[in-house]
């Protein structure tokens, strides 16, 4: 990716709408008559899926709405206590989970995407989860299942040097990574896709707050990681896919 | 605003943490010791401000927090039916509601925002709420009260003129209108500020879609609306404070 001048000027123009008008919209891919990227990135051949307990099976209290909001704040302190499957796989749906495939191109989440084109995978750096051994896996939504994806040694130490030394990120029991497939959202909304990318990123992980406060477990969002180690540590391309957000998660 | 060079590489760039590296922390405004900016933009003298029932005095049922992560969907037709005044005070509680003033300039809010800068404004274009004059009022988080701000005629035409035509902006009974106070990010984030702005916006949004769920109401965001028109409707200047973000909110 090249390097764009960043001033201030050009990154209040990027939380605008002027945007819009500029872009030829005959040109589309969507216009152009091209085939939308999936709305999951494959699975590698021979890799380990696991299926996730579905809402039947979970184990989850009751938690009033008003309440969750309530009490809701950044948690960076956390229990050295697993978190059960149930639990994660209650996060995962709460955050990207799918209520209805409508064709091919486009699947209904338990969050909105600009255009429905949901353009994040769910990375998840498990440190501390009962019944899976430590590493890096991805959320299938469509299947509602995790793929593990690697095994990096010193994962817990990978992800504190990848936060800048935010400690909690590789002391949680979870900590989740967020990455973003522009093409996903390019492919409709071409120049326009980068700010609603973003505030996708955001209504997920709102979700994610909100959900832990059901289970006893908390959060805090990160913003400011090291690009290069992170998107190296999930193996990710950098280019087409690459992390925008984290949040770590554990029991409080 | 001067209009940077939007290129795909720009824009993805912009999603990326790249940015961190790159801005001279010894020059931003809160290290070099600068009062940061006010956390709720001042009321104009001699404006009418009307106070909000607080949690006390609501009547909003119970709400599963799984049950309204479930249920939320994009909402674009409406009952015409009023909202009443505690149902748009749970709402405005909900996206912004103040918990806590840490000191003058900080406080915890139902949200979370990158480094607790907080650089939204709430506007609502109040077109049929029980005991409130159609007309745009702005949500004063650290009081919990409206300030009536503008009457402008024919605001249902308005609003959808802003938002390309999209009819359910002046059909809701309210429609949220969230701005960027930038300078408030910057302050301690300089030219890192506007990917976490964003964030911050799609964490709000994300609680008033679940909000909406207990009340009966709902929502679906709009990214795509004429900047100029929705900062002029507004009386931003379009500059240091712009729109970013909208959501009509009816009875569904």
């Amino acid at each position: 990716m090249s390097k764009p001048s960043i001033t201030k000027d050009a990154g209040r123009w990027f939380l605008t709408d002027y945007i819009r008008p500029e872009v030829d919209w005959r040109r589309t891919p969507q216009a152009l008559g091209e085939a939308p990227p999936p709305v999951q990135k494959p699975v590698a051949a021979g890799a380990e899926v696991l299926a996730l307990p579905g809402r039947e099976d979970w184990d989850i209290p009751d938690c009033d709405l008003a309440t969750a909001i309530a009490r809701r704040e950044s948690r960076r302190r956390f229990r050295r206590e697993a978190l059960r499957l149930d639990e994660l796989a209650f996060l995962l749906w709460a955050t990207q989970g799918v209520r209805e495939r409508l064709h091919e191109a486009a699947v209904l989440r338990t969050v909105p995407s600009a255009g429905c084109r949901h353009p994040l995978e769910t990375y998840l750096c498990i440190l501390n989860v009962a019944g899976l051994a430590p590493g890096i896996y991805r959320y299938l939504p469509l299947d509602h299942a995790l793929v593990l994806e690697r095994e990096p040694d010193d994962l817990a130490a990978s992800l504190t040097l990848a936060t800048h030394g935010q400690r909690f990120a590789g002391e949680a029991a979870a900590t989740f990574v967020w990455t973003a497939l522009p093409a996903r959202t390019e492919w409709r909304y071409a120049e326009a896709s980068y700010k609603v990318i973003a505030l996708d990123a955001g209504h997920v992980c709102q979700n994610l707050y909100l959900a832990c406060e059901a289970i006893g477990a908390g959060t805090c969002a990160i913003a400011a990681y090291r690009q290069d180690l992170m998107d190296a540590l999930l193996g990710v391309d950098g280019a087409e896919e690459f992390t925008v957000y984290l949040a770590p998660v554990g029991k409080v």
